[in-house]
């Protein structure tokens, strides 16, 4: 017996970062841990479309298990080409355009590329200096500009403070910076003297004592730094200097870096100064 | 008369950034210019199901214009809820998890938090560690790691290196470095002296001068780092460094960083590492 495979094939006029989005979302529902997946992104004519459609049905030919095509393509003319793969098909604009239009009382222009445009240079402006600063204020170096922060992370080392300050920045707008929890830090319990005029801002990021292992020995396996009594002791008293202090703080062991962002804007109120 | 808006909202039983792309990819597609967004996102129970309809009812009694609601509900229960909303509701798992369902022969596990989910720790540090890997080799810093990087971006002053090759990394695991382009380096149209054994590696961006002109006046507006003459000049010299050396290059005027970040993976083929 042959091993199966079910292929997943996400179609986009752009880049294909919507459609992976949403298609993951679903198929991540099912118990199925075969699914090979393909991105063809920049389908924006006839012939590529064509190009996607010969391409998926020859890889499918001699498989039992019809591919799935996901796609977000804004012309019905490349939409109908897609359709007649060998597969089941679904796509976005499909499904929910007709409603949006009579909803609205409007035709939809139908235009590629309009979701990540530029349209808006106030908004790039906004991204890539909330990125900027979340890379200038990063891991409390020399150059601190914590009366311009909307938030500061602060946690031990790898609790995953530095990719939530770019998260926050490149999906929000955010003006986030963070500050290093280490041993020295944790001694006495009180809010590094450098941050204490910021305690409205600070927000806690913790971790469990195993997973931090997991990651520190990933980047340093030798020494205390990685050691679990060494990592029992800087997240106990971290979390002691949290509650001490009153400064929110949020657990990261089971979540991604979106989720933590998502968290932290849920649990502070902080408004976003972008929408993508 | 008065000022007429249209409420549009996103939630969602996880972060809402799913959602969010979705239906702005939608609302893109209309030339309607009084939207209001707004995200409700961790929607994870009965309550606060009830608690969003109750909001969005509120939120738009007087207005003449219903509200849109996107979502992406997992529950069958809490959708039953968002469903009596006074609004135009359309959710994803609504629409496409029965063809689903039908084409995989199996019930979905409608579960909610599979999509972000850390269940696989490798791919959490394969996204961890190539984006520390940019941070560590940004803008030419003295610590360089040229051999392990998958592509080094080159380019003139804020032509968009730093933030590609955070989102390369965040997004697709693509361990990328970037190597400014200064006057000093454009004097004689050959590569840098540190970049040459990485040839294959290398990738230009470049950028229309009155758009670097708009971008670095926001850094410093004085001096010739803004001026159109100077602007202008690097920006020629860098174009022809690429073409005399065959270097792969994208114009990143028109585009935003998911944009530049896809048409590099497109033009090099370089495989990600990571699938979100």
């Amino acid at each position: 017996m042959g091993y199966i495979v079910r292929y997943i094939y996400f179609l986009s006029d752009q880049t294909g970062v919507t459609v992976e989005t949403l298609g993951h979302s679903l198929i991540t529902q099912f118990d199925y841990h075969d699914f090979q997946q393909v991105t063809l992104p920049f389908i924006d004519s006839e012939d590529k479309a064509k190009e996607a459609v010969s391409k998926i049905n020859s890889e499918n030919r001699d498989s039992s298990e019809k591919p799935i095509i996901f796609s977000t393509l804004v012309q019905d003319e490349l939409r109908e080409i897609i359709k007649t793969v060998n597969g089941l098909h679904l796509d976005i604009f499909d499904v929910f355009i007709g409603p949006l239009e009579k909803e609205l009382k409007q035709k939809s222009v139908r235009k590629s590329g309009l979701a990540h445009g530029m349209s808006d240079t106030k908004n790039y402006m906004k991204r890539i200096e909330a990125t900027n600063f979340a890379l200038s204020n990063d891991d409390g170096s020399i150059l601190k500009h914590y009366d311009m922060a909307d938030i500061i992370l602060i946690g031990v080392s790898r609790s995953g403070k530095t990719p939530t300050c770019l998260y926050l920045a490149m999906q929000y707008g955010i003006y986030a910076a963070n500050f290093p929890l280490t041993e020295f830090e944790l001694e006495d319990g009180l809010i590094p003297k450098s941050l204490k005029q910021h305690h409205k801002k600070l927000f806690g990021l913790t971790i469990a004592p195993e997973r931090l292992k997991q990651i520190r020995k990933e980047r340093r396996s030798l020494g205390s730094y990685s050691s679990i009594k060494q990592i029992s002791f800087e997240i106990r008293e971290s979390e002691r200097m949290f509650e001490k202090n009153n400064i929110n703080y949020v657990d990261t062991t089971e979540l991604s870096i979106e989720e933590i962002s998502g968290k932290i804007l849920e649990k502070t109120g902080i408004e976003r100064r972008f929408r993508p």
